[in-house]
């Protein structure tokens, strides 16, 4: 029985990232679909729960992709709603692969410290990236503040991430040096999650801070978003902090983007979102060399 | 060389359920492609023609899905009328399943009794399935009424499959009870496809009906369109009529719908419309066990 | 690893053809995707570039296609820009079929004949075939016009490919017998390309021309581009001239397609556009039977 994999895409063209890494994951067939929406993925989800045996409805599995993180969950809610007794496949979602990349960086953190109580400010953090980094270190138990140049735009979001996941982020307006060096007051850990060309923290700052001791960076094209880090920093130590650029966890990303395929199809009611991803990172990261 | 098969859905989004069973019976690769009318399909059957020698034809297959029978039937209309001489491949048409659903539940009937001579509604049965069935039926020998809430509808439609198909189907209104025992005297066979959610024919009428000898619901979610059908009767006696839900010819459905794409690839001049998956299903109705 | 190819459609619905061949190429997996132009090319090469280790990149590969090259050379400029260091993936462009065509074509032409030299006229030669293969044909040497009905159309179609491909075509209206005459006047090879339907050159000028020594009309569906000339002419002498017919180089064009696309996957860092494509041809024609 042929694995199948239906990625389905809430922007019109799909992008070819998940498809590559589903074939690499081990599906046997993906089929990629642009536009879906709540409203049409209806029929998507008859045909992928209708048309095999019991037994074998383990072999196909749904894949919600796209550059939206809130388009994504609005589908993912819609397709779970609609399971009913064993009429049900597997689904991931990782719109923008923001679940994969945000636990593989909390998961390359834990590698190194324990994070319950730790202090932890997610620079930029309102886009999906930042979002899925800032639940998961909560849910591991930390503090965690999520800062955008815009306060209302960080309260929005953190509202509705503390609802869906029964977290308490804070957020912080950041549009100036004085703003961000409150905002790092007493922080372990900086996460800095902003658009590409935007340098968000200066290295002045974060080499001499007091508190923090690991400085992650998301941002995967140059300039830097974090001054001084490099796109190969793997926990490197630079005047004793622990350091990681893009690259650095990069290679844990995809490997449990890998493993996560290859689970959708171990059963036919896995949901792997926020919580399941982190414990694959976590693992992965435990036990390899990434 | 690999069987490839063409799924030209007529919807913007294509559906799920044809690229499973088309894996399931047996394409080695679907090629998905929505939004698909007479006006562009006339590249997509050249690129179907031309590519393979001539030998080798049979390997490349078009299978026209869609929710609307309407476009799916214009554009098997523009494909066959593209094909020539030996440049032609294999194509097959089910919008909305229903060349396959009605074609199972015919061949159910048939199992247990002719249906040559036999008088049969067909109630709501101005969609797809609907419309498939009334015509297998009237192919097959049997006098069938095609019901509708709409005289007008009802007869549009009967118009449209008599000139296609030369058959010689009836149109009547059931909007009120009175109508819907006018419909179903002298009747032996009843089968509903409406809209899910609505029920067609109370119990009262059916279970006590002189004539009807078979009850047949096409309808895949609660409530019955024929109250008190259930969805996996599969022939049971009740009240002495012989009753059938959507469960009881899903099967057989599938298995029809597998069989025809493996004959897809047998030769490159088949074309699957009513007539031939009705054979297929009938041939299996009368050597499996569904 | 499997060997994956997007093709990259710059029509809103893809072709067929492409995907076929590509299969047939030795691609394992063929993922299709519609509507794509420069704007939107950018996600979909970073997945390509960024999800394999760089020992495996080859395995991923970028296909263009659509029936407007105009489209498919900005789709494949913005992609080479794109790819920097090791971070690339090799690229074939074809859109309308057009290098493999014109390539067919050219290759055929120089199994017999030297073509530096010689003077070549490309009848209706504004479109994708005429101007690929004005192209090959003036980067090996010959000289060459292209007519149009508009002279201001064939005079900026030339000037396009002069800039971009360093060569010196020339442009010519023709619109009346006598300019087809002045056109042809000293010519020794005659390529028509306009659309289907259209008759560009009648027999009796072509018959008794003192100078014609080729006669190729790449028109695939009757009424003949070139009167006279048969869909299955490979070389044929006809009136002492050597002619070809669309299926006379359509095998050749299917085997440079094919072999294409196994090159794309022996390396990362191919990009297949006229010269590579033509070179191809040349090496094929020169080994097999066609």
């Amino acid at each position: 029985m042929k694995k199948l994999l239906f990625q389905l895409d809430t922007d019109p063209i799909p992008n070819t990232f998940d498809t590559v890494v589903a074939y690499d994951g081990g599906a046997d067939h993906v089929t990629v679909l642009g536009g879906v929406n709540p409203d049409n993925v209806g029929r998507l989800v008859e045909g992928a729960i209708f048309t095999r045996a019991p037994g074998n409805k383990k072999f196909t599995a749904l894949f919600i992709t796209g550059s939206e993180m809130a388009a994504g969950e609005a589908v993912l809610e819609k397709i779970t709603r609609q399971f009913f007794g064993n009429f049900r496949v597997s689904v991931m979602l990782d719109s923008n692969g923001a679940n994969t990349t945000a636990a593989a960086v909390v998961a390359s953190l834990r590698r190194g410290r324990e994070i319950a109580g730790q202090r932890a400010v997610i620079l930029a953090g309102t886009g999906p990236v930042g979002q899925r980094a800032a639940v998961m270190l909560a849910l591991g138990g930390a503090t965690v503040t999520v800062t955008s140049r815009q306060l209302a735009r960080a309260e929005t979001v953190c509202a509705a991430l503390n609802r869906r996941f029964q977290v308490n982020l804070g957020a912080a307006a950041v549009d100036n040096p004085e703003a961000l060096t409150a905002a790092l007051d007493g922080a372990e850990i900086v996460l800095a999650t902003g658009a590409a060309g935007v340098t968000l923290l200066p290295a002045s700052i974060w080499q001499s801070h007091a508190s923090l001791k690991v400085i992650m960076d998301a941002n995967s094209s140059p300039p830097a978003g974090i001054e001084g880090i490099e796109l190969s920093d793997r926990g490197s130590l630079k005047y004793d902090k622990q350091c990681f650029g893009a690259l650095g966890f990069g290679g844990l990303k995809l490997e449990t983007h890998r493993c996560c395929i290859e689970m959708l199809f171990e059963a036919n009611d896995q949901v792997l979102d926020a919580e399941r991803i982190l414990a694959v990172a976590t693992e992965l990261a435990s036990r390899v060399h990434n």
